[in-house]
């Protein structure tokens, strides 16, 4: 046997156990009883054990060892699993296993009592939990500095989210928010927009909203015959191959629009996820290490499809057709006015398109000052509502619309949410670079579907981490990211739809 | 560590797979895309590979042995394990790894050719397939014979459905059968009962029965917060401890009652299990071995409940209600009589009460034919033609109505069927005792199914594997299995229901 094969026979056991894991995590999101928690926790610990005895068994360790010394010997797309590979073998080696068990065991802890802090609204429950998890954190950055090239110890956090993400290029996007985006969205509010939106008063029917977003499906390009779409508490996508690859909704009687965007979102990472060539299926590189690629995704069907006045000028009369009740009379720029309100809010995953970036901007800002400047806990609540004040002019009420809003944190998942804000940015540069070879507004008004997102495939999505993240980005692109499509397309559209008027 | 110690520690892993493998299967046969067959197909096999590794490890294999002469030195619940544990131990001791991995691959393409043969009706293709698994099976039984003190190639099969099946019981159950209720069905069905059936002409909506399959778990006692009913293409329960207990049903709209007795004998087998204390949740002895007992119990929530006349007398209104258009002017005892109907039919699973066990009484006879006379597969379908013709009076019309109806002996599921109808039968005897205790009928005419329920749960179903199905039995009655209860149940019941009117 050569060590290729005999690094694939060992990566088959890996594999079974990631697609059991996941398979059980898609019954406990979905369906599965309350009851049945003990049971699974201990399985799930169970199955963790025996991947980390795989992973960290010297055969494995040295069969990846003795391959990457052989690297030249070796195809493209076996050096990249490789790589990988051996990026975990090292991350294993420099990371003390006793580190990486405490962690574990102080975020299960910390998940625990930042959901009990967040229900009695007391900051000072989650806090030493907060403190630990940065402490550790920093521990962990400090085993790994000088060993892969970070700059700095926020690079190392951010890395794990989006493979070699450069500091420059989000400090470069944050600016531009800040200098042009929260002057703009001051300007927007202080019109004082009217939009007629007292149908939003009325309740829309789960069921109606549910045969919507499966309206939806027969509309965009997500191949249902590979996938399942169900409900959850919180939408998501999930997927074990391309082969199958399912998606979330929830469906709010008080919030209508949350299905229909919530539904374009998860199909658009859906879709990327199906777009992977097959021949990465249960490998090491089945998916782009990047949170900012999916999330591009996931936000261009979302916002640059979801909220286009074009796929409205279409879609419209259904949407009048399964609401009539709600709808009737209502004309589609009205709607169109009030899908797209701007207005201030407290919760990021609520808040519209336009002060989005801004939930973002904050939660940067104070990373920052954790990794930067070693702030203290105990400032973090009254430095994140000077913040929301300075950029959106509100006051939280309490720390559940504030700092302890976001779960992030309680599992160590810092350098995570500037992703989001990175990846609503590159959706629109890629909009702007796909205009070039198609006029999208013409394949939404005709339902042709197949131009926009063969682009997308043969671009971005067929690759999955057979090609890093920078050089997708670059291949595609070809220049690397720019924030300026991202701030020029959210003035220009809100210029359009709001202030224009 | 103990020697139990360390057996509880590899036992876990043993757990963990087996508990994913349910997972990935309930997903399987509930909503899994169809494209996601060859990802499921390879995982189940490395999963299935690495159980067998670590019980067929010298480490598992030489504890249990440790264990096994330990026996004096441990309490009776661990005893109980060791015992199931040394028995598995054994078996692959003896039956050659090399015989399991063929018999489990041909096991696989049977299966396809089955299907493929009852498709095209065509008995040839799937013959080939018979004759080497009964090849393999008997090959298997004389690895195991003077191992267990098998009387017969026939008891080691049965076993594996059935610890301690023992043939006096079964050919004394099916000698009455054919004895006493092949001549009373003649007599039933000479009398040609009118049936005022036209209502089942109309289309029952699927949205309809599951309203009523919810309202039977709201009247059954199963535990809807410990569980979850889902539909699939056959109805089966599935547990991974009594703490997450789920069921499918499926709604046919031309045979409302289907999804009814479906539902019912679902909740029977789902009850049973989430009776089972929780202490033996996730060991070896978590569930009792025994298909007899099983059956019992779902044919009694089918049989004893939901075919009983005082049932509907009280549930009659609320079906009316589901379904005002189609049981409009249905008096109830024109529609009692419906639910009832005897007729000669030739797929077992659609069987009426009455002619089911002449179904199993076929199978078992051929059963018998095959490992104690040597029968040829040649001759298995014109077998199986004379004896329907010969109990029921009718005859095939292919053999996708005969020999080819049932899938079990495709995947060498031998020494099975018997147990469907010796589960039917130990449901009256059942029944009869309980009636030593209280008054069933009032406890169904007052939704007292507590009264029921513990009976059962104190007698039956809290011993999980704990007591081997033999003790549960006589433990529970006071006396061995007799069959004289089934047969009186059934033509004192159908007498009544349908000759004294």
């Amino acid at each position: 046997m050569t060590n290729y094969e005999k690094y694939k026979k060992l990566s088959e056991k890996v594999s079974a156990i990631s697609f059991a894991m996941r398979h059980i995590n898609w019954d406990a999101e979905t369906e599965a009883p309350p009851s049945s928690l003990q049971g699974r926790g201990l399985t799930m610990r169970t199955l963790t054990t025996m991947m980390q005895e795989i992973v960290r068994s010297e055969e494995y360790v040295n069969t990846i060892k003795d391959l990457h010394k052989e690297m030249d010997s070796l195809d493209d797309f076996q050096k990249r699993e490789v790589e990988e590979e051996y990026k975990g073998i090292q991350v294993r080696e420099y990371v003390p296993e006793k580190l990486s068990i405490e962690m574990s065991s102080i975020t299960n802890e910390a998940v625990a009592k930042w959901t009990e802090a967040r229900e009695k609204k007391d900051f000072s429950i989650f806090k030493p939990y907060l403190e630990k998890l940065i402490a550790y954190k920093k521990e962990y950055s400090k085993c790994l500095e000088n060993k892969f090239g970070y700059e700095t110890d926020y690079d190392c956090h951010m890395d794990i989210f989006e493979r070699g993400a450069k500091l420059a290029d989000y400090d470069a996007l944050f600016a531009v928010v800040k200098k042009d985006l929260v002057p703009f969205i001051k300007k927007v509010l202080d019109k004082n927009v009217k939009y007629n939106d007292s149908f939003l008063d009325m309740k829309f029917e789960k069921e109606k909203q549910k045969e919507f977003a499966e309206y939806l499906i027969s509309v965009l390009p997500y191949d249902y015959d590979n996938g399942v779409m169900k409900e959850s508490a919180h939408p998501f996508t999930w997927g074990t191959s391309s082969d199958d690859v399912r998606f979330t909704v929830r469906y709010l009687e008080d919030l209508p629009f949350s299905s229909i965007l919530a539904a374009a979102h998860e199909m658009g990472h859906a879709i990327h996820f199906q777009g992977v060539d097959k021949k990465y299926s249960r490998t090491a590189i089945s998916q782009v290490p990047s949170m900012v690629i999916g999330e591009s995704q996931s936000r261009f069907y979302e916002n640059h499809i979801g909220l286009n006045k074009v796929f409205w000028k279409k879609h419209y009369p259904k949407l009048q057709e399964t609401f009539e009740r709600q709808l009737k009379g209502v004309s589609l720029d009205d709607f169109y006015k009030v899908l797209n309100k701007v207005e201030p809010s407290f919760i990021r995953v609520e808040a519209d398109e336009l002060t989005y970036p801004i939930h973002v901007l904050i939660r940067y800002e104070i990373e920052k000052e954790i990794f930067f400047n070693n702030i203290s806990v105990d400032e973090l609540p009254a430095l994140w509502n000077s913040k929301i004040e300075e950029y959106l002019g509100i006051v939280p009420k309490d720390d559940s619309e504030g700092i302890l809003q976001d779960i992030h944190w309680s599992f160590g998942a810092f350098g995570y949410f500037p992703t989001y804000a990175m990846g609503s940015a590159l959706s629109a540069q890629i909009e702007n670079k796909m205009k070039e070879v198609m006029d999208i507004d013409k394949c939404i008004e005709t339902d042709d579907y197949d131009t926009i997102n063969n682009w997308l495939k043969e671009n971005i999505h067929k690759f999955g981490g057979f090609k890093l993240p920078n050089d997708v980005i670059k291949d595609a692109l070809g220049e690397e990211f720019n924030p300026k499509y991202y701030i020029d397309y959210l003035i220009k559209k809100y210029t359009k739809v709001l202030l224009e008027d």
